[in-house]
């Protein structure tokens, strides 16, 4: 075969010794906090049958959703028609069954539905994996990531929305993160807000504007409001709704007067006062005054999501949200399991992993990678370094021996380039006396130690 | 959208939260060894350009990877002469760039070629992934799987694979197996039978007849030896070799014999020898007068592996090989990074798992899931159970709520499909005196727990 020299495919990554420690520090840090608040995890395949994720996305979903070749012949039953005028899109169901995950969402609901007789309700699961989306890759945009979702399914009790507010303060807290807000808003205060104007049919095309806030400004919201079927008139009543102020507690009770013509609407706040008055009996009240902010322009992904929705970002570096969810009532009914209601968050892992980057807080590396490098003065010293370094392990220390007796300034460029902390010297004089040199290649000092000592240094 | 009843995609499997757990417990024991052995772990992309991937695995491997079709008007420059005769083999490279990853080792010697400027060698990796082949699905085998490789590249000394064996050790011995043998060969000595009775051409055709020994017996190996081209005279020579008896000092000594005209021969006989000095070294000497056995009828892919090879299995159970490995001259050579020597062993992490199933080895799941539900009596007692649950959660123990104040029966089938081990009662009678009733749900007795007591208890 020929030589090729390689390149990762587009919109791909390898993941370093360095990152992939990073990494998981963060999934194990999540994972921590989600188990101990019962929260479960599942995996699902990496693909699914094609009819398990078309038309779960829209139409534009559908053409980012990587579709998987059959095997063999896969020509051989093809409409002869429709490679005659070589009609890609239609072609698609001939020749490809399968494809690749493009969320844990739909996933997720095809697992509950095929497993929902040997689950128990409310089901609480949280799922770590990749997904992977035929997206334009960009800075910061994948054509495979990692998805982070925690969901309940089964309950509709506003407790869970609670829980995933102290999910996240947790966290982000064990993350390090100091300060983040937590949005929240409802879905029912949009729907109210939009029937409140007199024109709930255009609840989508409001939300699409007034999320647009922070982007465009209030001028800019305006313009698009009019140029969406609102009048002059709407637009002033909703300004004051747009530019709701004061504590979240000001805020309801403004919602209240506003609202008070919508019974949906009424609903939406009066689920946001449940969730807060749970926090207070949880003893959290201090988030409701800091971490929490009721933010009426949050909008997110409308046909999907039905009750409170949660966004999340970090006031310590300028960033997107690292986080969001919501309340959706019909997770499972497009695959036929009628009313069940869930709710779900999620944690945006490579936008955490430049936040913490940023911020300086990954732990130092020392904790996970090898703590000790002996140096390899030849094979005579290997009856004792070699029982030395079995020693090591033992007592849990990971420890190396270079394999071979190279040069020095080779050896310690190993221990050098793998940032390995200690370094240890055995030769004649050391075997001789039982105190070898210990070197610490952070600060270049050098110390005579026994294996006693070592241990306890190094444990 | 219609409802459809949602499967699997054919050979991938869902795993519930037992399984995970289960799977994690294998996982990160795996890593742990593997780390204090000096290996750090990385992560390759899911897929990767189709030419890094195609000629690699053979003619046969080649069918057997996923190809992802490319998006767009994929057909638009297509030849029309290939689709006009359904040429199914000969589109591919026109309609797919991109395939899943078939293994770990291509990937990996794509990523050392990628990366060489950055890593030190020699790099010590492991890497616990999935990989995809369309294999017919069978019992045990999937479409899906996860394999967990760990290597090293760039070190020619043979006391890599001295520690490899010990790796093998220490990775058994902590998953819990006490009785399981690690088969070593070398490549060299089966070089050098097939020189010493005259037929180095036929050197892939002899040790794929006798790889089989195992399955058909020495008189299938005979026969089979006939039908590839050996004549009566050398199923003779072969015989007593093939039946080599003895302790692993034996079989050395009687192989360096048979090979005494075969300067490889004789090489691999002393690299295996170097590996177990090492190893006597290690001061591990009772490893090779139990776990560790000479069989040179062990083979395992030939065209690739040119040194010392490994194979491990567990006598507990009856099952394939749970491991294997071994020493490949040129890993990269195929991406144009010559003369980088690697070697290295895998773990079969399905079949291991049936091995702990059958063999009960898996820890009791309380340790990783929620350890007490709340019994929900209603939202009046939440002022009381809520600030209780977070005290719980403060102290690292994982804990939940029940969400509603649903039946008592329903609240305890919950616990008990969750295999949560202990019940809290919070009615009004405990929250007057403060003390709990907190109930087994093994044993099913219930006793009067203060707070302090419960955490204690629970710790």
């Amino acid at each position: 075969m020929a030589n090729i020299k390689p390149s990762l495919a587009k919109g791909t990554r390898d993941f370093s010794p360095r990152e992939m420690e990073k990494r998981n520090y963060i999934f194990n840090t999540l994972r921590t906090v989600f188990k101990k608040f019962g929260y479960n995890e599942i995996q699902t395949p990496s693909f699914e049958n094609l009819s398990t994720l078309t038309g779960k996305y829209g139409e534009e979903g559908d053409k980012l959703i990587f579709k998987i070749l059959n095997s063999g012949e896969y020509l051989a039953k093809t409409p002869a028609e429709l490679l005659n005028v070589k009609s890609s899109n239609k072609l698609i169901p001939h020749i490809s069954e399968k494809a690749l995950r493009y969320d844990l969402t739909v996933p997720f609901a095809r697992y509950v539905v095929m497993h929902q007789h040997e689950i128990v309700l409310p089901f609480k699961r949280f799922q770590i994996q990749p997904v992977w989306r035929a997206d334009r890759p960009q800075r910061g945009r994948y054509r495979e990531f990692y998805q982070c979702d925690v969901d309940v399914v089964g309950s509709p009790s506003l407790l869970n929305e609670a829980e995933f507010v102290l999910v996240y303060q947790e966290a982000l807290k064990a993350l390090g993160l100091k300060d983040f807000t937590i949005k929240i808003n409802n879905r029912k205060i949009l729907s109210g807000i939009a029937e409140v104007i007199g024109k709930p049919e255009l609840m989508v095309d409001m939300t699409v504007a007034i999320d647009k806030l922070d982007k465009i400004g209030l001028d800019g919201v305006n313009k698009e409001l009019l140029g969406r079927g609102f009048t002059e008139a709407d637009v002033e009543v909703l300004k004051p709704i747009i530019l709701l102020g004061g504590s979240n507690i000001d805020k309801l009770a403004s919602l209240k007067q506003v609202l008070a013509a919508s019974a949906i609407g009424l609903q939406g706040v009066s689920e946001v006062e449940d969730v807060f008055r749970y926090l207070r009996d949880f003893g959290a009240a201090s988030l409701l005054d800091r971490e929490v902010e009721v933010d009426i322009t949050l909008a997110r992904g409308l046909n999907y999501y039905t009750g409170c929705i949660f966004e999340v970002k970090t006031n310590e570096v300028s960033m997107g949200s690292i986080g969001g969810g919501g309340r959706y009532d019909d997770l499972t009914g497009m695959f036929g399991l009628k009313d069940l209601t869930g709710v779900g968050i999620s944690f945006g892992a490579d936008r955490i992993y430049d936040v913490l980057e940023e911020l300086n807080l990954f732990p130092a590396s020392s904790s996970t990678s090898t703590q000790v490098l002996i140096v390899n003065f030849g094979e005579e010293a290997y009856s004792h370094t070699l029982p030395l370094l079995y020693q090591l392990r033992e007592t849990n220390i990971a420890a190396e021996l270079y394999p071979t007796a190279a040069k020095l300034k080779k050896q310690m460029g190993y221990a050098d380039g793998k940032q390995i902390p200690y370094v240890l010297l055995v030769g004649e004089e050391e075997i001789a006396s039982g105190m070898y040199s210990l070197k610490d290649m952070t600060s270049g000092e050098q110390q005579k130690v026994s294996l006693e000592q070592l241990i306890a240094f190094l444990s």
